[in-house]
């Protein structure tokens, strides 16, 4: 089945909000293996969305609406379809019914436009709507189908997920499952990623294999279908093999994590303590990790020594150091790593220390990092990083990669 | 003049990501003037691309494309509109040499595909890219304007401000001029505001009133039209006036200000150091104060006693004061900001403690939150929080809060 999502609503075109029903829509579809290839916005325009209805019937055999079902004048995405079909609107009861307890329940006072909720287009189905008043649609017009949900996602996405989904699902007589797994890496660009696997990338048929960047990560999205859900997973298990023997140095992990998460859940299995001292990151390293819930047990706390001054007031920094090494060093690192793990009596210390940029520090130019890592009873650590990014595109890399060599590490022990 | 954006990325079809593009792009265009009719989305695909500018072509004079500009094989949106207009694709020696000097400073190995980025197409205005390395386009094909912009909003977002709207806005001529400013509220509710200001919203013709809510802020975007600049900046000031009448009090800054801003600027003024001690918070006041430049006469520094242990050892903490009244206490809050001052020896200390959530702490529920404010050779300042939020909600409000009332104390001095 081929898809192609319509949503009807000038502020979209606005831009008063973005069009996430389209990307609730095309996830949900892409699970069931329903294929889409266009999504179109148009306004509350009568003409504009029966040209759009013309254009969508032309390339797909399954067209969803999204929103223009409400109760104002402007809502006029059933009439245009009803009118494109030569179908006539009739009431559905049990939606009448939802609306005469909403005003009798609130005690508000009801006008003519409610009522024009109720109506549906005749010989669908009704998909009903548990959030809200305006139930959605779906109509089998011969070679296509059409199906009308509401534009508010709080309404929209439970009445897909219980009524809209299962009945696509039905007459698609759906006979294959669609497994997906995700793969996550760091330290490697996309470009590079995508040549390393252009030979599986151009190859791919089923399992699918589409890479895809953000936030200086590189994430690979492995899909497989087939009658058997089972099959479905070996097959991806199999192709994941495949990948990572090429690229398989940089993967991190699976899914919705974070390099952050899974180095909490490391320092969580083996029962570690950390504290931390950073210069460049202000704090940055330390708020991430307190962002997730339980970090109490493993981050102790530490320090954020922006100015030379506080790296030897709060961190006991040598002078010495600081005027024979500066701050952008590797000594300066280290002293801070081990530093603040001894004050605080953790098993590991981290330190950032570097020019974020704009401008350079020390003769260092922007992006010029050291990362310190102390454990106890161990020597220490340090790693050069040579970023090219703005100056908080710098700081949050500088954590990235912190967590991704304290990683490392401890999964070499 | 009328615009159709057409977004280009297999990744949308799949509900990755969602078109926040479009929703930034239409905002632009809606303050300048420019109507947009529909947005599109296609796919990595250059017959299905081609089909879709032949249909922007009959209802649009201005298409501007995101995405698809990348190195990989998937992207060729520039190609496809090179061929639809029989032109064709040269060497940008401005963009080719930002990738060279990416790849010498990064130490990265460049591959083939990295060239691509600097082909445009012959006879446009490059769009300089300055968060990335594929620039951007703009050709004039007789009736209709092409506008090629890359698709990560960190890089197409500058590059449409910064060149992609002037570029527009001079070849429309623009007769009249419009003018904006955006007016920002903290400490009131959308609700309240709009309910407050419901005369001048209800009568608004020109100039417009708009309230918007986003991240615990309100904000109000006032915007005129005239011939005469000038006309319409006065009209703006005489409605900010109006406005400010009633909901003054909780203005706290204009355009794209923010509160860590405002207080940086008044410290800086007034020549003041500051220093931090953060528990609930982690660390995010002094990340978000360090992510603007120049924040190194202000900032000296701080630490994060996100555990009981660290409050002592790090802040100095009586451990009578804990025991007694425990870290989510007014004593607790206080003790925080006056040592870590004394320690740093700065003008201003702040700190905060308290319950970020889910869980309670100490018997307060979550979301109690305590902020000490300490200025030297002066009685310390204490405020209590009660956020509902959830817990990075509840962190990120502490932290505005921290500001707006650090800002207050500033302003009455």
């Amino acid at each position: 089945m081929n898809a192609e999502i319509i949503a009807v609503g000038t502020e979209l075109l606005l831009g008063q909000i973005a069009n996430t029903n389209a990307q609730f829509l095309s996830a949900q579809l892409a699970e069931i293996g329903v294929n889409i290839y266009h999504h179109t916005v148009v306004g509350d325009n009568p003409a504009r969305l029966k040209k759009a209805i013309v254009q969508a019937e032309e390339r797909a055999n399954l067209i969803i609406f999204t929103g223009g079902l409400g109760p104002t004048k402007d809502d006029l995405t059933k009439e245009t379809i009803a009118q494109h079909l030569g179908k006539q609107l009739i009431i559905d009861e049990i939606a009448m019914q939802t609306i005469l307890d909403y005003f009798d329940k609130t005690g508000r006072v009801m006008t003519a436009n409610n009522k024009k909720q109720a109506l549906v287009i005749e010989g669908g189905n009704v998909l009903p709507n548990e959030h809200g008043m305006a139930p959605g649609m779906f109509i089998n017009a011969g070679s296509t189908y059409f199906m009308l949900l509401p534009g508010p996602p709080h309404e929209m996405q439970p009445m897909f997920r219980n009524y809209g989904r299962p009945a696509i699902e039905a007459e698609m007589g759906a006979t294959e499952k669609i497994e997906s797994l995700v793969l996550r890496y760091f330290g490697i660009g996309e470009a590079e990623l995508a040549e390393k696997l252009s030979d599986i990338i151009d190859e791919q048929t089923n399992p699918t294999v589409a890479p895809l960047a953000g936030d200086g990560e590189v994430t690979l999205r492995i899909t497989a279908r087939h009658r058997q859900g089972s099959v479905a997973r070996s097959m991806i298990k199999e192709m994941e093999e495949k990948v990572n023997l090429l690229v398989g140095e940089y993967f991190y992990g699976y899914d919705e994590t974070s390099l952050m998460r899974e180095l909490l859940k490391t320092l969580e299995e083996k029962k570690l303590t950390i504290a931390a001292a950073e210069s460049l990151t202000g704090g940055l390293f330390q708020s991430e990790m307190t962002a997730v819930v339980g970090v109490s047990t493993m981050l102790i706390g530490g320090v954020v020594c922006y100015s030379n001054q506080s790296k030897l007031t709060l961190c006991n920094v040598k002078e010495e150091t600081i005027n024979k090494y500066g701050v952008v060093s590797e000594q300066c690192a280290i002293e801070l790593a081990e530093n603040i793990r001894s004050m605080l009596g953790t098993d590991i210390g981290i330190s950032f220390t570097g020019a974020a940029g704009p401008d350079s520090l020390e003769g260092n130019p922007a992006g010029t990092v050291w990362i310190g890592i102390s454990f106890k009873n161990q020597q220490p650590k340090s790693y050069l990083l040579k970023l090219a990014g703005s100056r908080n595109g710098n700081r949050k890399r500088s954590v990235k990669y912190g967590c991704y060599y304290l990683l490392q590490e401890l999964q070499q022990r």
